[in-house]
Formats: C-alpha cells, sequence, structure tokens
C-alpha cells in the first residue's frame, strides 16, 4: 500500500515499542478523523488556532481543497489522511452510480486534491492508496467505496501507530531533562496521532522523563508559535517560543541538547525538504556541535527522487509574509519571495527516525 | 565630544568622498529634526510604518521617553540624537531658572533617557555629550541650554556627515549590479541623515550603479519588512523581503552578493551587538562564503567593552513576538523569549565600514 520503504538500510537500529501497558498514552487532540455519520472528514481548523479551537466537517470536493490548501488541514502525514478520507467522501453521490462514472469522476477528484500541495509526497502517496482500490475489479460503484473507505480507514490507523512506533524508536534519544528544539508543528496537529518530531517527546514524557521544548515560532505562518505551543502546553510538556532569528543565540548559549524536526519528503540520499527554515537551523545546530534529527514515517520517504535538488519547492502567497492579523507588514509596492520549503542536505542530518528504525548515514532509501 | 574612535588601527584603507557636485543627494526621509518652533524634537514615528506616515512632536521628558522605549524613534544613532535633542527641550522650562536647579533637573533627566534603552552606546555618548555642556560655566540657565542646544546642534549636522562619510567609503564594496542582503533598518530612518548600512547603497545608487537589496523582515518588530523596504522603495531602490529564516536559502541559491548590516555597540575586538538574528546571519555567510559587512558610526565603538561578552542585553516584553496586529500569536500560558540584540564575533566580520575608515581584521578599537 505505500511507496518508499527503507530497504537495505546501510545503517539502523531497531528498537521494539514498549509493551502498551507500562505508559499512559498521550493523545493531546485527533487533528483528523471521520464526523459520527461517516460522511465527513473532521479536522481541528489550524488557521484559528491559538485563540480558537474549531472543528471542521469536510464533505465536497471543494472543502477538501480548500482545507488543504489554506492550511486548516496541514502537516505532511495529516494532509495525506485528511486526502484520502476527503476522497472518499467527496464521491458519495456516486454510490448508486455506474463503476465507470465513479471511475471517471474519480480521476477528476484525485487530480485536484493532488494540485493543492506539489512538495509533500504523503499526499500523492494516500490518494493513489485510495484511488486505486476503485480501480480493482468490484460489483458495483457502492461496493468501490466500501473497498476506498477501508483503505482510508486503514490509513488512519496506520498513522496513529506510526507516530507510536517513531515515538517509541525516538524516544531513546531523549536523556531525562533533555531540552528540545522544534520548527515549525510536526505535533498530533500534523498526524492522526501524536505526531512525528514530537512523539519522541511525548512518548519520553509518558515515561516520565522531564523533557521541555523550545519551539521556533516559524514564519511566515507561525506554526511553531501557534500549534506546536498550543499542543505541547494542552498536554502538560513545558515549552517556550522563540523568534526564529533567535535559535542561534540559543544554541550558543547551551539552552538546548538537540533539535528535532519533521520532514515533508526525504530523497533516496537523506536529502530533507521541509518547512522554510529547516536548512538555516540544521547548519546552525551543526556550528553548535548540536545534534539534528529528522522525525518522519516511511511514507515521506522518496526513493524515486535520487537526491533534494530534484524536489518541487512550493511557492506560496505574498499575504503570509506581507499582512498577519489584517495589518500590512510590508510596503504594497515591495515584493516578497515565500518559498513554502527548503532543502537540508543529509550530510546536516545526524539521524533520520522513522516508523521502522533510527536511520543513521550514509542514507540510501531504495523502493 | 565622542568616546570611541580608532586610534591605531591594525589595518584600514581610506577612501575620500567623491566631490559633492558629482551626484544628486539622495534624502528619502528626514528621521529626527528639530519641530519649526524649535521647542520640539519632531520623529516619524516608526511604530505606525509602512501603513501610515505619521511625524510626532516630543516636547516633554515623558514623550521622549516613551518615543524612545516603544521604538518610535528607534535604531542607534537616531536614537542618540533624539535623545540629546529631547534632552535639550524636556528642560525648555528652566530657562528662567537658577543654573543649580537646571543642573538639578538635568540629572534626573538625564537618569531617565539612559534607562530607556540598555544596548546602544550612542544614546549615552550623545546625552552625555549635552549634559556636559550644563556642566561648564555659564552667565545663567538660559546661556546653559543655549549651548546644550549648540552642541545638540552638532551632533544632528555630524549624524547626517557621518552617514554620508559610511555611504562614501562602503560603496566601494559595491559592484554594479551588486545584490545585497540587509537585516532590520540602519537605514535613513535609524539616523538623522542616509542611514548607516544603507548609505552605501544609497550611494552607489546615486553613482548610478544598479543595486538591489534583499531586506531579511526581522522578527519580532520587522524592521526590514516595515521600514528598510519602506525606504529603499521610496527612494527607488530595488527591494525584497524575505523572512529570516529563508535567508540562508537565498544565499545558497547565490542569490545576494554581500550581507551589510549596522550595529548597536561594538567592543574594542570589534564584537558586533546588533539586532536579535544578527548572529545567525553572520554563521551563514560565513558557511557560503558570503562577504559579511557592518557599518556604524565610530560613535557605536565602545573601546572599554573588551569584547562581546560584556556588553548588555536588552529583554524586551512577550508582546513583540506573542501578538501581531491585535491577534495572538502564541498560547496565553506559554512563555516568551525575547532578548533584542545578540553578539556577533569579530570572527565573522568581513570588515567593518565607520565614518573614518574600513576596518579589516584583526580588529583593535582604542579609546
Amino acid at each position: 500500500m505505500r511507496a518508499g520503504q527503507a530497504a537495505r538500510r546501510p545503517s539502523l537500529e531497531f528498537r521494539l515499542p514498549r509493551p502498551a501497558g507500562t505508559f499512559t498514552p498521550v493523545q493531546p487532540i485527533q487533528a483528523v478523523r471521520w464526523a459520527p455519520d461517516g460522511n465527513a472528514v473532521r479536522i481541528i481548523d489550524q488557521t484559528a488556532l491559538p485563540e480558537q479551537f474549531i472543528e471542521r466537517d469536510l464533505r465536497s470536493l471543494d472543502d477538501i481543497c480548500t482545507a488543504i490548501s489554506s492550511l486548516a488541514v496541514r502537516g505532511a502525514p495529516a494532509i495525506g489522511i485528511a486526502a484520502a478520507m476527503g476522497l472518499v467522501v467527496s464521491l458519495a453521490a456516486f454510490d448508486d452510480a455506474t463503476l465507470d462514472d465513479l471511475r471517471a469522476r474519480l480521476g477528476v477528484h484525485v487530480h485536484r486534491i493532488l494540485a493543492t500541495r506539489p512538495t509533500a509526497v504523503n499526499l500523492a502517496w494516500a490518494v493513489n492508496a485510495v484511488a486505486a482500490e476503485a480501480r480493482q475489479p468490484h460489483a458495483s460503484a457502492g461496493d468501490a467505496l466500501r473497498a476506498m473507505r477501508a483503505t482510508a480507514d486503514a490509513l488512519l490507523a496506520d498513522d496513529a501507530a506510526m507516530c507510536r512506533r517513531i515515538g517509541a524508536l525516538g524516544e531513546s534519544l531523549l536523556a531525562d531533562g533533555a531540552r528540545v528544539l522544534t520548527y515549525c508543528n510536526a505535533g498530533a496537529l500534523a498526524t492522526a496521532g501524536i505526531g512525528t518530531a514530537l512523539a519522541p517527546v511525548y512518548t519520553a514524557a509518558e515515561h516520565g522523563r522531564r523533557v521541555s521544548v523550545v519551539a521556533c515560532e516559524t514564519r511566515p505562518l507561525l506554526q511553531g508559535a501557534r500549534l506546536t505551543a498550543w499542543e505541547l502546553s494542552r498536554a502538560g510538556v513545558p515549552v517556550r517560543v522563540i523568534t526564529d532569528s533567535a535559535a542561534a543565540c540559543v544554541m550558543r548559549d547551551g539552552g538546548v541538547d538537540l533539535a528535532l524536526v519533521g520532514a515533508d519528503r526525504i530523497a533516496a540520499n537523506g536529502d530533507v525538504a521541509n518547512k522554510i527554515g529547516t536548512y538555516a537551523l540544521a547548519l546552525l545546530a551543526r556550528h553548535h556541535g548540536i545534534p539534528f534529527y529528522v522525525a518522519a514515517p516511511t511514507s515521506t520517504f522518496d526513493p524515486d527522487i535520487a537526491d533534494g535538488a530534484a524536489i518541487p519547492i512550493e511557492q506560496r502567497g505574498r499575504d503570509e509574509v506581507a499582512r498577519v492579523g489584517g495589518r500590512a507588514l510590508v510596503p504594497n509596492d515591495v515584493p516578497v519571495d515565500n518559498p513554502a520549503f527548503d532543502v537540508t542536505p543529509a550530510g546536516l542530518v545526524t539521524a533520520i527516525i522513522s516508523d521502522r528504525a533510527i536511520h543513521r548515514p550514509p542514507y540510501r532509501f531504495v523502493a
């Protein structure tokens, strides 16, 4: 069901998750789930946080696409899950149609959903997994839709389990008292579970270790200040916020022990596409001798891409930088560059924590 | 009248300003000047830019202190000039008082004004220069006030001339087509003239060289996005804005030829205190092989401080990071760290452009 498994890993350490009975699971929030009637995808609207906690039910193709492109739902794993579930609910009207009609319409929906965000590979992976079900032999459109829903359901459950595995593997990197620098939001809000980069933090906290987090605010959309701070604080994990430009000083002053971030796509050689600013943070961590870890599910790996140069980088709109809360921050006649992501060379990444292993350099991820 | 001259400079290059007749001066705005009646300091309110262009007249001690601490007037040279002029106008009521009464009151005003911003050395230098006049023998308080005003006037004129000299020296570093990365605002808005870091840019542009600027937005207060973009655009210099976290990618992608920033205080060994984020930028420039220049008047040099470790770093309020335009960007229960400045080690600074010379390492500034 998924591409990009890390077979023949050159270097890895397997660590089994601890038995479930030994800790109290932290599930700060559920960012993506089915609405009670099963005919909508219920998401937490992340554009409204931290001021308002609003859940939205996405039913139509427009609902799904707008929620993804406006970042109401965001984070590579959560986008993939929401898109896969959304593909199913957006086709509900075809329950009594012919299989041919369903499949024809399916192509339109897949095309539109995949166009919302170009960088994350999970989106295509999850949507294609659900779409592939419709192309199997089925007795009716209704049967096809039920099979698609079962696949989306499995992705949802797999995502939560994947987060738990990342947490179980990654917590070994967090000693008691560990102070973690993170960037953007790769937490529960970015997945259907306890997050990717934050999963080791939650897991270590569950096991009674005193871990704390320094969250870079993450301009322009401030996912660190708004989302990471919100979900950690809500879960009782100590967190404080700094501007992105203060991270170097925090490192120099010994304020953090390690950096731990998520990823939107990882190339075969270990180059990591993630939120704009990750590359700078990795360089600064290297300079200050601070380990720089990336946590991501294997669905984020894209072994078809040899290195980061081939990863498409989404350019987003001017107003994300130029306006906040209705206030103009840049003169109207001045242009703004707003790349959403950057690529961190594999050589700056101390280890990649996936749901399968802690991968260490040299990275070589194959299909 | 000033401290911190760079005598016995270990390495420097003198370059004479070009004759004034060969270019058209650019004076984009006048950030600090006397109000027409001479009884107020007229400033451009920099908290309202770029949305509104508002000039304010500061008359009382409270006016002066509030304008400085709220950053309505900001930039190390402009703060010094405004404070020196403000000290004079705030004492206008003592024109007919005794010299003793004037001097007693002067101490109170100096103390309050110096407490507004701890990091910039120009503030203390300029205020003390004016205050010293009052301690000279005078026939009356009125005479003392006139002498103080003459000193403040000289500082105002010197500051504009100082900017021109930095421009004349620094433009040699800007080839035709040069693309300059800058940070915060060290432009006309930060001085009584054409700026410090931006003076070479304005001067090169006056001489017909095609120079352009990439302005880092400079969180938290966005002086790059709001002020540098505004004044360069107004003067016809091409400028675009990026988030601070995108600077590393712009460097890697060959988007800039050099970095040029201002300074709030420079220690004897060349360590530079400047806006938080400057240290990160200097590290990233070094990694990418991009020259990193600092432009500052010699009044910014503090030879009494051996190195950057002794420079006091102002901590500013939470809301500068946590709120923009009335919108909460950080959950209320999450703490924020907001240091206003950082220290860039001299070893990362390619050269320091003062109003006297282009200083190159090893730096050794003496009184």
